[in-house]
């Protein structure tokens, strides 16, 4: 079934050039084009809402990766929530609400052996809000659930330590440990953030890595000393979204057998003197311990269990989440990617193009 | 049964100051003292030859770590053979050889409750040789074993990269990978090492990472070339022994579901300006893969059948094994021990104390 898409303008956001350092207005482009009537097998997705994350820096850069990167001129990957206003695809009807790789962009043409590659499926918002779908039980929700389950193993009574704590990733990680009986201590930046995820996600402590610091410390060393304070017991998992000092100031506090989960490094992608690589990593050694990273998609034949599963905890109460809902259509993108690198989101970064 | 040790003088060597960077005269003190008959359940113990090992350098430093460090005044902790020469403990004989920590010294003292402490135990010279003893079935062998087995968990086909390849650790890592039906690429310092681990022991290639590159090309770019020809098919196991550029370069090689044994760093030991942490650790996420760090004791419960395989595969000339071995007394431990550090051993390391 179609219906009209006549005088309907898709605006979008190409890669331009790629970046050095923090992306710039140069580095993108904004296009626009006609939306045309889909093809027989195609259909035609509204975007709702994008899902802003760390891992599209990497996106930008050249160079192998777990992904190809985002060719220039290419509308800029996006994952995101839509609504399917045309359809000649019978898996899909129109009003259809789906989620998958959009792009940046208004309106997504999708082919009918595209549907599968951009990881097309029907969402049920009576599971969640158009925002949960894209923190807790989208991409970031699995990214927590499968990152901390199956690579970090956590153990009832254990201390589970995550960075970017306020973070999509962060807070589906630190609710979810909380579940499965760990102590949890979060680390994020601000007052405000930490507050919430003691006293509103009920993690155990959380370290406010920008907090000043007492006269004569330095920041990291009072990382550390929150680390010392808040793991009496040492640090049995940590799930690494930032990298950096902060990396190394927990390998320095790691239990035997301790497992690090590599989900980001996103104090580094903006790095124009390289990678910081960890310098303790010895602490592997000394401690039998290992890093191991995690990608998302390896997991996508299980997303529906801990979809149901999490779904389960934000209807009971023992998960919530929160989204930093930006407004502003596709022209806000630019802008509002930088939110993530300097921590100004609190939250769930999402920029909603329609309701 | 008690013999006389009136008139026998034991040399030792302590330390004498916690080194910054290399070792020198000034870390270490030379003493002696006679050697007292043994008390009820003590035995005294003629050192015949110790291992010496980069390992050493660690145990130099202050701070925790997998054993304590050596105390300031201390005998520098070694492992070594040596032979029973009197004992009121009724489970060693005089006569009997045995292994275990018996220290920079001629002659150790070892009290009951010592013994099991030190991992002192009964060798075998059928099974191998006392340097033998030191080398595939000692220490280093049982840590290349359970180190490649038990964490690096190879299967046949898979490519096995291993650093330090002609070190004590990395020739028992190298070929029991080839016994297992790996492809085996070695990393080692010099020509003569890297024909030596491809003609003798059997390597399908050896990287001399102090090969002169060719004009206008950096020697870690060299190595990374010459991982690049030798693994064609990727990196499945890093056994790395080294740290630094080439952790770094072999990071950049691997494969989906690497395993990156974490056993040693020389190349950092000696560093005073810190460690050098892996720049491209991300590798691990974007490659699924992990870094887990060895230490041999957890593993001492299996020393026995370890042992037994091994010495099997020497019998059989599957394993060969080298060892660089010195004369000279315990007055040349603080000269030999820099060997290591310079890549000057070409073999295990030992130095002979008595025959």
């Amino acid at each position: 079934m179609a219906t009209t898409l006549a005088n309907l303008v898709n605006h979008q956001v190409r890669l331009a050039a790629r970046p050095v350092g923090l992306p710039t207005a140069e580095n993108w482009q904004f296009t626009q084009e006609p939306v045309a009537e889909p093809a027989e097998g195609e259909l035609v997705i509204q975007t709702l809402a994008l899902s802003l994350d760390p891992a599209m820096r990497g996106w930008m850069n050249e160079g192998k990766s777990y992904i190809p990167p985002v060719g220039i001129g290419e509308v800029m990957r996006a994952g995101g929530i839509g609504r399917v206003v045309a359809s000649r695809n019978p898996a899909f009807a129109v009003g259809d609400i789906v989620s998958g790789t959009l792009g940046v962009q208004e309106y997504a043409r999708v082919a009918a052996d595209q549907a599968k590659r951009i990881g097309l499926a029907k969402v049920d918002l009576r599971a969640g809000s158009v925002t949960q779908w894209l923190n807790v039980l989208g991409m970031p929700g699995m990214t927590g659930y499968f990152g901390l389950m199956d690579v970090g193993q956590p153990k009832a009574g254990e201390t589970v330590v995550v960075s970017g704590a306020a973070g999509a990733v962060g807070q589906t990680v630190g609710q979810l440990a909380k579940v499965k009986g760990c102590r949890v201590v979060g680390i994020a930046g601000g007052r405000a953030k930490c507050d919430w995820v003691v006293q509103e996600l009920g993690f155990d402590a959380c370290i406010d890595y920008k907090a000043p610091a007492p006269e004569g410390v330095q920041r990291w060393d009072a990382v550390r000393e929150g680390l010392k304070q808040h793991c009496p017991a040492g640090v049995d998992v940590y799930f690494d979204n930032v990298g950096g000092e902060i990396l190394d100031a927990v390998l320095a506090r790691i239990n035997r057998k301790a497992r690090i989960i590599i989900c980001g490094a996103i104090s580094q992608y903006n790095s124009t003197t390289g990678m910081q690589g960890p310098k303790n990593y010895m602490s592997l050694l000394v401690n039998r311990a290992r890093m191991e990273g995690i990608v998302v998609f390896d997991y996508a034949d299980r997303y529906p269990l801990a979809i149901a599963e999490m779904a389960g905890y934000l209807k009971d109460g023992r998960m919530k989440s929160k989204e930093d809902v930006v407004e502003g259509g596709v022209a806000a993108f630019p802008q509002t990617l930088l939110k993530l690198f300097n921590g100004e989101n609190f939250g769930k970064l999402v920029l909603k193009l329609a309701d």
